[in-house]
């Protein structure tokens, strides 16, 4: 649907680019020339784990999720809203972007109720309620790049461990109300792939019955599994162009990667 | 001098109330109660250090400032930016207030430069050059309640470790040219006291003869010089009202504390 809404970028930047330096620099130029409104997203990356085992805890993963005990969320606080934020903000910065570093707590941007744990305790985790997308819009009204980590609230003073990839669906759908909203989840991989062995099988485009063939088939792995729900709930709820790439889709227009349809 | 500006209260919490829940709990219910405009600044207090350590780092502090090689300012940007200014930030929106929690980094806040290190190498150590006081007034004009921490960065990418009591004249002086500035700082004695073993010598209004005096008579400590310089350079600059007391100061109107003036 095209309508007179502006056109509003959010990038979301998973792990292994948070990790790989010079990688990172890469993106945050390209994000940088990104024109309009934009929006960034990171992820945490290792950095949390290498800090939770030189403090002494023990990282543990289930299901790509991280159990987060009180220790660990200190830990994932200090490195995603601490540590991280603060440098690809100082970097955007430097690359002539108004750039503002924000958890979801800041401004009240991002509520979220903790995580109901049925099967498995995962501990501070956060589902999202509501984003504050008023005041968000007001921000990136006045020429702000807001930069999100994923760390919520739940209104009572208690931080939220959160999915950056949810974080970032959410953003978008609440933003969708003021703009033509474009998302792009970057990862290390051209796309979403056929066969997860073959770099070369990227799909072009998976729509809702595409991705239904393709779980039955069992051709979807499970990391990817959570983000394709991500983007199949954000386009229904009004965000209008979803993408799955390779960072470099953020400036070459050519490049091969997944689109993202109803 | 009296103007029709509205009045906006800065108030700095140094690092004994950060390093006591209980205190820190009560000055954040207090300032939460402050009506109109308003900012907290907030020191660091013990717990970069205790991180520090357990990765195996060796703080070190000269003259009461920290010395922040590479290692120490990750520590010094995580504890700060990330685990205590979310905690205060996720506590003042549980007590109502629309806080946002900031470094100088975010939308380029406050600019620094990197400290001359003539006679000791302080490391990453931030001078503040400007505060973007606009950005600033238009999230109070917002409703919004800015946290800071005391992290700058110096406009081409590097975060920097300043001064929180600098960091809270600054940020007086430049929002002086829209409000009438009250800038409060707490800590954990009653004022200025004219002889330091003794809790009951406060002193109740310093003006710059004075301070002349009580330097030559030797009668304040190490600690109180900077802060005391900095209240006279604010006043100098514009800011309307400076105190030095006890976190009560912020709701018992009626408490001994020290006024300083010109």
């Amino acid at each position: 649907m095209k309508t007179n809404k502006l056109a509003l970028t959010i990038i979301k930047i998973g792990g292994n680019i948070i990790d790989d330096p010079i990688s990172l620099a890469k993106v945050l130029n390209d994000f940088s020339k990104i024109e309009g409104p934009k929006l960034l997203v990171h992820g945490g990356g290792k950095e949390a784990s290498r800090i939770a085992e030189k403090l002494g805890l023990k990282p543990e993963m289930i299901d790509g999720r991280r159990i987060t005990d009180n220790a660990m969320l200190d830990v994932v606080v200090m490195t995603y809203a601490g540590l991280l934020n603060k440098k690809i903000t100082a970097q955007l910065i430097a690359l002539q972007n108004l750039a503002i570093g924000l958890s979801g707590v800041d401004g009240n941007l991002i509520l979220s109720k903790k995580k109901d744990n049925i099967v498995t305790d995962f501990g501070f985790v956060g589902d999202v309620i509501s984003v504050n997308s008023d005041l968000l819009f007001k921000l990136i009204e006045q020429n702000m790049v807001p930069v999100f980590c994923a760390i919520t609230h739940d209104g009572e003073g208690q931080l939220l461990n959160t999915n950056a990839d949810t974080i970032a669906s959410e953003l978008a759908i609440s933003l969708s109300k003021y703009y033509n909203v474009k998302l792009i989840y970057c990862f290390e991989k051209q796309g979403v792939l056929a066969n997860t062995e073959d770099e070369n099988s990227v799909i072009l485009n998976i729509n809702r019955s595409d991705y239904k063939d393709l779980l039955e088939k069992g051709a979807i792995h499970s990391g990817m599994i959570p983000k394709l729900d991500n983007c199949f709930y954000a386009l229904s709820k009004g965000v209008q162009n979803i993408i799955i790439g390779h960072h470099s889709v953020i400036t070459k227009q050519d490049s091969i990667y997944t689109t993202i349809s109803l």
